[in-house]
């Protein structure tokens, strides 16, 4: 047995049966030892920002880490923009990367870069593998690593030798070291600040969805306090049957205005909340400045802890939550826009549906029309950085088969990873991908005046439109093996929907508003 | 005057007039700086690889320094495989990222990320401006560092507050440092070894086109040696009138017997040669264990100097060299594949034509029929990092409005930054695309058997083909707002050739082999 295939065996054993992959020549022994381990679901992605962004999507869904199969250093750079995306959700990935054999890295051969270098810039753990020996062993402690603190990005560098090189037997991970908990004292100041006037109890990560976010609910509506979900979550669980809640805004002065009245902020699952950008003359933090913000657990503590600490001492475990009732919105009347579109989709979204947003400029209205919807999961684009949409309702679907995935997207922020409907088709994986077509990166143009400026001229319109050609979202998705359409009335659109939720499959609608 | 401001005057004040853009909104003052000095051209990319691969072949076809304009980490990362390329080619290419408010980095926002880590592990020069009042005298350093040692990646991460507080006036960029010379007496030991039996010159960077590769041929003729080049090179001027040269070869075995008589190898702008991979049991350099290596002088050196002084010593500069010949293969007859391809693409390549090579396993076939082929210029992948063929020839496009580009790329590499085409088709430049369909990463397999693995199964099956479903590049380009054109024929591609060499602006074929 070879490294490469020390290491395959280690992944399965530990779990580890699913890998996005996009391998080049210095992982051949890699992909022959996938090769004869068929119980690993191999998925191909045509560019390295799919792999990281479905294994984000993937995790979010399973709570499993997959694997990514990514080339030297190059290769792992364009997968990084989706694994800042990934380590901002707080999703465990494995990342493993080829390189030149330990004895040919002293040279300076076209493809050698500095990959301990570009993984450190944004995993939380990496190490190059230094013999095929020590394989098996340096992947258990990789994927040990993506298992902790709730989910990190974990980098194993496989030198071209020691895949090729005997390795050891398999290991199997042992389990990641506890979650912190928080301390009784802190449990004591917190329950207390609840109870205050101008209290609410901000929750993210693992309590934004399941039993957690049910306890969540009870905790603060025992407290008398309101509760609050940050403006991106990974995983937010809404709609029918869910506790209600408030989300925090994009917009700086009306995020203000919303926590104007805050005096004391209880962070569970997230950090204290910061503006998404700052701006000449505003401040970073949203809350008022004489606010108390009590850092309790961040997203990487043992929320289920916190959360029962919090209701023990608020006597919350028997409160009776209203949860959200179904409402539907109206038939839309008139041209088609964000607005309607966002009605349309709320009416024909199915129960258990997963929404994947990043549809930048339009998303705000269709977050709004689906608070009521049928119950459903909503995916951001936690770290900002566009082009994750595509990529992590890939990995949605692998992980929930069962589930119809609802990709929103803006043109713009769908050009970065549009590689990733080849993969869904591919797959055949259960997504509908609706692309807003605006032409353009509107949030720019709101960024621009945002920062004072209101005259735009050539050059600014030269980066901000992508009108001259119009992108043919119809074409580019046949050209990936994707059936698409156009629609640019509410009833064209409504039509592409009712079919496309009747289907299974993928398909894309490019809405034009 | 704002520090964005300051930047831009000093960027046009130094002689940087292009910006290849991908902007963010923590560009947006850069972005309105931009908008007032309309004789800084600004080209749009839609994803940041775009940015990267088109400043490099923008320099290698100028000689000049580009700007980039990314967005914050995760957009540097996009950009991250395409600037290995440029630096891998010697390109000189300015990066400016934007970044957070310099009181904002304190906050764990969705953005922050490691921007100066994500730089470092690939720029030779990385600085962060510190205030506003810096940005213009940190600009002029930037365009010094990546004019320095005949092209380097210099990148410039600024602030959001640096670009909109108050900015000090515009910096004209110093010349940078005089190139490193060869001494006396390595100029000495290299002509005496280039007159010994079995000696070769290498020749690599500026010695590859025009006067410079002319006087190489002078030195080599004069020493009675082999005047060779790298397998790949930044610019390498071929065809009718050129000298004639031998270049080293991709299978390792192959490479060995090229070089199986040197004895003594002077490298000119060039490192020493070393296989592209390491396979098991094979050597990591082609020349042979006793060969004597000279490394007379890397790319970054004085090449101008160096050749001279050989020319000096050898007594070459009279030497007449006779050039290659215009000979173009006969009309091809039967299938369509890499060989009859290439015949056709020799026939019709017009004089002084840009050939941006990226067609991996469908390219030898290629480079071979058109070495007596019309003159024109040979770009080539130099990090082996796929995905660099769309954006070099853009940027290529730009620096040579009047040439004819043509982009040779195999379906796989294309993929990876196909939205290049739009920039294509919005700046109307004259690149015509040929896309060899070969439906999968056919050099993987070609890998795999070089690793001795023979048989293959699903999984890396899996891994290497892309034809289920098909890539439809007729479709991509449309969608991306290029005409396009399927060639399944000899009379098909030639039609399509035909009719895009006649034509100006961006096409598209797709050649099915």
């Amino acid at each position: 047995m070879n490294g490469a295939q020390s290491l395959v065996k280690t992944l399965l054993a530990s779990g580890v049966d699913v890998c996005f992959a996009n391998p080049g020549t210095s992982e051949m022994h890699f992909v022959a030892a996938l090769d004869s381990h068929p119980d690993m679901r191999c998925i191909l992605c045509l560019f390295e920002g799919g792999t990281s962004g479905a294994a984000d999507g993937y995790y979010r869904m399973s709570g499993r880490v997959a694997a990514t199969m990514l080339h030297l250093a190059p290769g792992f750079g364009n997968a990084f923009s989706n694994l800042h995306n990934a380590r901002k959700a707080g999703s465990g990935v494995l990342n493993v990367m080829g390189d030149h054999a330990t004895y040919h890295l002293q040279y300076d051969s076209p493809l050698k870069g500095d990959t301990e270098g570009v993984s450190r810039a944004i995993s939380h753990w990496t190490r190059s593998s230094l013999s095929s020996a020590d394989v098996a062993r340096d992947g258990a402690d990789a994927i040990r690593a993506a298992r902790a603190k709730g989910g990190q990005i974990a980098t194993l560098v496989l030198p071209a030798d020691t895949a090729w090189g005997d390795g050891s037997d398999p290991v199997t991970a042992t389990a990641p070291p506890p979650l912190h908990r928080a301390s009784e004292a802190d449990l004591d100041a917190a329950a207390a600040a609840l109870r205050a006037e101008g209290a609410a109890l901000l929750i993210g990560g693992a309590a934004l969805h399941g039993p957690l976010m049910r306890l969540a609910a009870q905790v603060a509506q025992a407290a008398g306090c309101r509760l609050m979900a940050p403006l991106f979550s990974p995983r937010l669980e809404r709609g029918e049957g869910t506790p209600p809640l408030e989300q925090l805004l994009y917009p700086v002065d009306a995020n203000a205005e919303l926590l104007k009245d805050i005096r004391k902020l209880v962070c569970c699952g997230t950090n204290p909340p910061v503006n998404f950008f700052a701006y000449p003359g505003k401040p970073s933090l949203p809350t008022p400045a004489d606010a108390q913000v009590l850092e309790l657990a961040d997203a990487t503590m043992d929320l289920e802890h916190v959360l029962n600490g919090l209701a023990d001492r608020l006597r919350a475990h028997d409160q009776q939550i209203s949860p959200v009732e179904l409402t539907l919105p109206d038939r839309p009347e008139g041209a088609l826009n964000a607005a309607s579109a966002g009605a349309l989709i709320a009416r024909v979204m199915p129960e258990n549906a997963i929404v994947v947003n990043e549809s930048v400029t339009s998303g705000f209205p269709i977050v709004t029309a689906t608070r009521t919807a049928r119950r459903h999961d909503l995916l951001a684009t936690m770290g900002g950085a566009i082009g994750q949409c595509l990529p992590a309702a890939t990995g949605a679907a692998v992980a929930c088969p069962d589930r119809k995935v609802i990709a929103l997207t803006g043109d713009g922020s769908a050009m970065y990873t549009l590689q990733s409907l080849w993969t869904m088709a591919r797959e055949r994986l259960d997504v509908t991908v609706i692309v807003f077509a605006n032409r353009g990166y509107q949030i720019l143009r709101g960024e621009l005046a945002a920062m004072g400026v209101t005259q735009v001229g050539r050059n600014a319109q030269a980066m901000f439109d992508v009108d001259d050609p119009l992108l043919d979202w119809v074409a580019l998705a046949k050209g990936h093996g994707v059936e698409g359409t156009r629609a640019t009335t509410v009833d064209e659109m409504e039509a592409a929907l009712e079919e496309a939720m009747a289907a299974k499959g993928p398909r894309l609608i490019e809405v034009v508003i």
